[in-house]
C-alpha cells in the first residue's frame, strides 16, 4: 500500500465508520424493481431457467451490498415487484389482457400467473442470488402469516389490492435471526382470498410498520431533479415538503409520482429517510448509505 | 343433550385428552400429496384462480384438522408435493417431457416451471386454506434460509435432487412462534442451483431433523396391508423391520415403497411413529391422533 | 372403528378442540361440596379410614375431570368444605354444639376440630384421590402464606370469620409449577388467630383474586331453575342481573342464595364466567366446560 | 453505649457476619419434635385451641430463630412429629392401641387420627405460631405433591411407613419463594395410601435430598456425650465414624439412637453437617449457627 | 459459652439481624477522609512505600467493616478525599501554593499532582488493604466513564470543579457485580479537562445518583453536638430542618459546614439517612449500621 | 462524487465491510507505548498539565481509531506503558536509581512513584483523550479486582513483578457495558503488595485471558524486517514458528525481542494473531485491521 492509498483508505474508513454504529440494528427495507431483474436477464418467467446461472452482474452486485449491509448490524429487508417477468408468462400461456374503463383487469386466472411468477419465479431468484453467499434468504409472499392484509382497490378491477394493514412481526421475526426477507407483494383478505399489490406502496407500507431507518427505491433514475432533463440537477436531499410541492408544480411526473407519494407516506409513518437511487450504478446501496455525500435523493420529514 | 350423547360425548373426551398433554409441544410432520389437492380441486396452475375460492371440502377439513392441532398445542407442519399441478401447466405451455434411459429429465425450463407451481401455486392455495382461520401458516420453500440442502440426483437427469442435509432452523423458529410452515419441496446446492426433490423423502427428512413425534403420510389408501386386495387385512400398528420384510417379500409394491422406505429412516432417525392414512376420510388427522384405535397404519421402532 | 363411530368422534373432538385452546392457561376455580364428599363415602371424619381405599365412583370420576382439565393446560383449583364431617368428629367427641341468638357458636375447642377435620382429614382425601394420578395435588390451608387474611363475623359467634382479603401469590405459583392446589377455607388474622370461613364464599373470593376464568359450584341441583321443581326450566344461561331479580323475588332460595350472591360478586369481581352444576353427573366438569351446550347454569356479566 | 458494650458488641457482629455470608441461600432443615411443642403447651389435639393463643415462649423463641434466619438469607424447614398429641386425641376418642408382635399398630382409623392431628393440628400450630411474624409459613404433608413417597414398613403393623423417595421440587419452589415449608411426615405411595412416618428418619431423608447445609435435631438433651451422666463430656463435634463407633460401643442408647442414626445417614448422603441441639435453650438456633463455639455437638463427615 | 455469654450473644445478634434484611442490597457510600488515612500513617505520597506494609490498624479495620457489610449482602462504595498527602508531595516538587483574592489556586501542574497522589496513590492504599481480603475492590477516578461530569467552580481558582452530573452507571454496574468501587473524586467536562472536586460534596452526589439507603462521613469528630465542648450534647437522630436551624445559628461551623451542607443535600436528593461518626472507634461502621442506639449522629428527612 | 471517487470508495467498502463481520463482539488488546505518549507530547509526569489540552495529534489519531473499532463492534482494550514518564518524576523528586548486579531495584518509594504517574497520570492522560469522544473509557490498575496477580521477579530488584495470572472478569465486565478499559500493568500479590510488571507482557498475558482476537503493539518501527536497514524487507506476515527462527538467529535482537516473545507467547496461548505496527502512522490501527495488506506485520500460529 503506497501512502496515498493508505491515506486514502483511512480516510473513507474514517467516514463510512460512524454510519455502522448509527445504522447498526436498523432496518433498512430496500425495493428492487422488477425491470432491475428483467435489465439483469434473471428474468422471462419459465424462460431462462431457476437458480444461480441465470443471475448476471447487477443481480450479484446488488445481492452482494444487501449481505454486507447485513454483514454490518443492518437489518436489510428486500420488497420487489414483478410486472415484465408476469407479462412474459401470460403471453407464452396466450393470455389476452382484459380492460375496464381503460384500466387492466386481474381476473382469477390472472391473478394466478402474477402469484406464480411473484412468489414462484422472480422472488425465488432473488433468494437464490442472496443465498450464493450462504444460507442468509427467506422469500415471503405478503399472505404468510397474514404479512400484508389487503382489500380489493375497485371491484372493477378483480383482484388488484390496496393494503389494508400490515402484519410486521414474521419480518422482524427472521429479522431478528439474521435472516434476510424478500418479499413479493401479494395480499390476503380474512377470507383467504388474495390480491396483487403495487410493489412501492407495499414498500412504503411495510417500511413504515417496522419503523424502519430507510426505505430505498432502486429505479433506473438518479434521483428526483428540478429539471428533468439535467443531470445536474438532482436534488440530494429534499423535505417532504418539498416533494409535495414538486408534484403539484408538476416538475415530478409519470412514473415518479407513486415513488413521491410512498416516500411522503413513508417518512410521515415515521420511516427515517427515503432515498431514491439509480439501482444499476455499481454498489449504489453500500455509496448512498456509507458517504456522506450519497450518490442519489434523499427525502426527509420536514 | 340427553343422557346418552352425554355419556358419549365425556367418553370421546376421556379417551382424547391424554394424547392432548402427551403431544402437547411435539412437531408433527403432515406430508400432503398433490393427488389429494388435485382431488380437491384446488388444483388447476394457472387455472382455478388463486385463494380461497376454488378449495373444496377436503382441503378446508384437512386444514381444519391441522389448526385444530396448533390449537391444542402440538407443532404441526405441511409437505406437500404438486406432480398432477406441474404436469397441467406443462401441457399449457406445450412442454414435452423429455426422457434419458427412460426416466423423465428436469431442464432448466422445467425446473423454472415446477418451482413456480410448487412454491407460487400449490404452496399458496394451501397456505391460503390455513389462512382462512387467521395469519397462521407461512409458506417456505426448501431454498429459504437452506432449510433442504440439495445435490443432484444423476447427471442424466437434470436438476432433480437428493436430500444432502436439513436445516431445521427457520423451521423451528416459525414452530416456536406458533405458525404452521408449509413446505414445498425444492432444495438448493451451495452455489444457488436448485433442484426439485421428491415431497415423501423430503418429509421424511425434515421429520427426522427436528424430532418430530410424528410423521403422517395422507395418501389414497386406508393403510398397509398383508393384503392389498383385502381391506380387513389393514395392520393398525408395524413394527419397522416387518416393513422391511413386507417390502422384501414383495407384499408392498408400487407407490408404497417410496412411502414405506421413507417411513422406515424416519423412524430410525429418530421420529416417533409414522403414520400412513387415507386423506380423504374426513377429520383423518384427528381420528389417528385423538383415538386409541386410529384409522390407518403407525409404524413404530422395533 | 365404523364409519358411523368415527363420524361422530370426530364431531366430538372438533366442537371439544377450540375451548382448549381458549382455556389454555386459565384459571378454573372449583368449589367441591362436603355433601358430595360424604355421599361419596369419603367422609367419616376419623372414621372410614385415610387414602384411597374409601374413595369412591363420585369422588373419583371428579378428579379424573380435574386431571384432565389440567392435563390440557387449564389451571384447575379445588375449594372444598367440609360441615357433615365436622359433625361427624363433634358427635364421636361428645361435643354440644352451642348457640347465640339462635347461631351455632365456634368456640376455641370447635375451631380445632373444624380445623382437624378440614385440613387433616377432607382436604387429604382429596389430595390423596387426586395423587393416584401423580403427584399433582398440594393441599393448602387458607392460613398458609396469609393465603385467606380473616376476620371475626360477629364476636358472639366465636372463630367464626368473613374473608377480609385473599393473597393469591402462592396459589399462583402452585398453578405455575403445573400443581393443583386443594384449598380448606380457614383463615387467620395478622395475630395468627384462626377462623372457619364458608366455603361457597371463599371460592369466590379466591377465584376473583385469582382474575379465574371460570368458577365452577358442583352442587347436588342441575342449576338454576324459574320453577324449582321443574328440570325443565333449568337455565342454561344467566346475566347476573337476572339473576339479582330472581333472589328478590325469592325464585332463588334457601341453600342456593349463598351460591348465587358468591356468583354475582365473582362475576362483579372480574371472573369470566360462574357455573352451577350437579356434582353428582358423571364428568359433569367436562361436559360442561368442553361442549357448546353444557349441562348446568352458567352466570355471566351484564 | 458504653465502650464496654460497643468492643462486646463489635466483636459479636465480627464473629457471627461471615457465617451469614457462608451459609447465605442455603437449606437448612430443623427437626422440631412434638414433645418441645407439648412441653410449649401448644399441644393438646382438639384441645387447647388453635391460633397463636395457645403458643408459649418456648415456640415462639423457636419461630423467632427461625423467622431471623431467613430473614439473613438462610432457607430454613421445618419438620414436626406429634407423638404426644395423637396419643391425646386417641385417648380422647376411646381408641385402644392394638399390638402385634408386641408393637403397635396403625389401623385405618388410627392413621386417620393421626393425620388429622399432625396436619390439621400440629402443624397448624407452628404455621400460625410463625406467621405472627408475617404471611411467610406453609404448612405441607410429606402428600403434596408427592413430597415423600413411601411403603408399609412391615405389613403387621399397617399404616406405618419407610421413605422410599423424596421429591423436593415443591419444597425448593416454596423456599425459593422466601416461604417457610413447615412439614408434617406423613407419606403416601402411587395408589394413595398414606403412612405415618418416623419424622426424625424423614428429617433426614428430606435434608439430603434438598442438599441441605445443615439438619439440626432440637431434643431435650444438650448435644452427645461420652457419658451420659456428665454434662462436661459433650462432645462440640464429632465425626460420623466416630458416632457409629459410640453406637456399637453402647454409649449412645435409647431414643437417640434413631437421631444418629438419621444424622450418619444424613451427613453420609451429602448434608453438610447435622447438629444436636438442647431446644429449650432460648435461641438454640441462632448460638449454634452464628458463633464458633457452638452450644450443642455437630456431626461433619469423616 | 457460659449462660451469661450465651444470652449476651444471643441478644446481640436478635438486635442486629433485622438490620441485614432490611440493608440487604441496599448501596451504603462511605465517606473516608484523607485525614483518617494519613493518621493511619499509610499517607506519605511518595513516601512511606505502596502496598500492605504502610497500612496500620485503623486502615485495616475500616476495611474490614467495609468487607463485612458486603458480605452480609450491602453494597458498600467508598469515597475518598487526600489533602495531606497532597500538600505533602506538593512540598517534596518545591510548589509554592498560589492565592487570588485569598483562595488557592489550582494550575495544571497542581491539578496533575492532584491526580497522581489522589489517584495513584490515596485511592491505591484503600484499594490494595480492602484487596487483602479477596480481589474485591476496584479503583475508580471520576474520570472513569464520565462518572463524576463536572465545571469549573471559579476561574479565577483553575481547576476546581463543582459536580454538574454524576453518571452512576459504571458505579452501579461493579456494584451489581458484588465489587467495591474506591473513588478519587477528580471530575472532567466534556472537553475532557480535569478538575479536582471536594470530596464531601462529592460523596454526597454519588449517594444521590445512586439511591443510597445511607451516606456516613467518617469523620474525627463522634457526631453532631449542640455544645461543641461537652460530649454528653451529641445528638444520635436529627431531621435536616434541625440542622439547617444549627448552622443558622452558628451551633454549628468550621469544617463540619460542608459535611452538614451534604448531609442536607443528600437526603433532600432522596438518600435514606446520613451519618456523621468517629472513624477512629474501632468498627465504627459496624456499630452505627447493626445496632438500635448506633455511635454517631444520623440525619434523617423531616 | 465523481465516477472515479465513487468507484473507488465501493472498492474499499467492499473490502472493508467483510473484517467488521469477521470482528464484530472479538477482543482487540492494544498496547500503547509510554515513548508514542511522550513523543506525543502528553507526558511530562506533573509537568505539561492534565486534561485534554496537552494530547496531540498522535494521541488524538490513536483515540479516533480506538473509538470507531469499538464503534463497530469490536471490544478494544488498551494496555500502557510509562517509562519515560516514571524518569521524568523521579529526577524532579531528586532520586537516584539504584542498582543492584546491574539491575535497576524498584524500591517502595520508586513503586510509589511508578505507581502514581502510570495509574494517576499516563493512563488518565489516554481516558481523558478516548473521553473526548464520549463517557467511553475506563482506567483501570492491574490491582483492581485482582486483575494482574503478580509475584516477585527476583527479590533484589525490590518490587519488579512477573505476571503469575490474569482474573479477566473485571475486563470482560466492563467491555461487555461497551466501555473501554485503559490498564495500567501495576499487579499485585494476595498479600497486598503491589509490583510494577512489564507492559508489553502483561498486554500478552491479558490478550491470552480474554482470548483475543488480535494483539497489537504499536511500536516504533513499521513490522519486522529480516533484514533491519531496508525497510523493504518487512514482513507482512509471520508464523510464530519463523519467529523464533528469527530470534534464535540474532535477526530480532534488542527492544523487539520482548515483544517477539511475547507475540510467541499469546498466539500460543489461543489470540488469534499479533501485530506490530508503527504507531506514529496515522490511523495505523483502522489500515491493518481493516484492509487485506494491512501496514505493519501480523505473526499467527503455525
Amino acid at each position: 500500500m503506497t501512502n496515498f492509498d493508505a491515506s486514502l483508505k483511512a480516510e473513507v474508513l474514517v467516514e463510512a465508520l460512524p454510519y455502522i454504529r448509527r445504522f447498526w440494528g436498523q432496518v433498512v427495507v430496500v425495493k428492487y424493481g422488477g425491470n432491475a431483474l428483467a435489465a439483469a436477464g434473471a428474468g422471462g418467467a419459465a424462460g431462462a431457467g431457476a437458480g444461480a446461472q441465470g443471475a448476471d452482474d447487477g443481480l450479484q452486485s446488488f445481492c452482494t451490498d444487501i449481505v454486507l449491509m447485513r454483514s454490518v448490524g443492518m437489518r436489510p429487508l428486500v420488497v420487489h415487484g414483478g410486472g415484465p417477468q408476469i407479462g412474459e408468462l401470460m403471453t407464452r400461456l396466450g393470455k389476452v389482457p382484459e380492460f375496464v374503463d381503460g384500466l387492466r383487469v386481474t381476473d382469477s386466472d390472472t391473478l394466478d400467473i402474477a402469484r406464480m411468477v411473484l412468489v414462484g419465479k422472480v422472488n425465488r431468484d432473488i433468494v437464490a442470488a442472496i443465498n450464493r453467499h450462504g444460507p442468509l434468504a427467506v422469500g415471503v409472499s405478503g399472505e404468510d402469516a397474514g404479512v400484508i392484509a389487503a382489500r380489493a382497490k375497485d371491484p372493477k378491477l378483480g383482484f388488484v389490492g390496496d393494503v389494508s394493514a400490515v402484519r410486521p412481526e414474521l419480518l422482524e421475526r427472521l429479522m431478528a435471526e439474521d435472516l434476510i426477507p424478500v418479499v413479493a407483494t401479494i395480499g390476503s383478505d380474512d377470507k383467504g382470498q388474495s390480491y396483487n399489490i403495487n410493489a412501492d406502496t407495499a414498500a412504503g407500507a411495510i417500511a413504515a410498520a417496522l419503523g424502519a431507518a430507510k426505505l430505498v427505491y432502486l429505479t433506473d433514475v438518479d434521483g428526483i431533479r428540478t429539471d428533468r432533463g439535467d443531470p445536474s440537477t438532482r436534488r440530494s436531499t429534499l423535505r417532504d415538503s418539498e416533494l409535495a410541492d414538486m408534484i403539484a408544480s408538476g416538475v415530478i411526473d409519470g412514473g415518479m409520482i407513486p415513488k413521491a407519494r410512498s416516500a411522503m407516506q413513508a417518512v410521515a409513518g415515521g420511516v427515517g429517510s427515503v432515498h431514491i437511487l439509480d439501482g444499476s450504478a455499481p454498489h449504489a446501496l453500500l455509496l448512498e448509505i456509507f458517504t456522506r455525500e450519497g450518490i442519489g435523493t434523499m427525502v426527509v420529514n420536514s
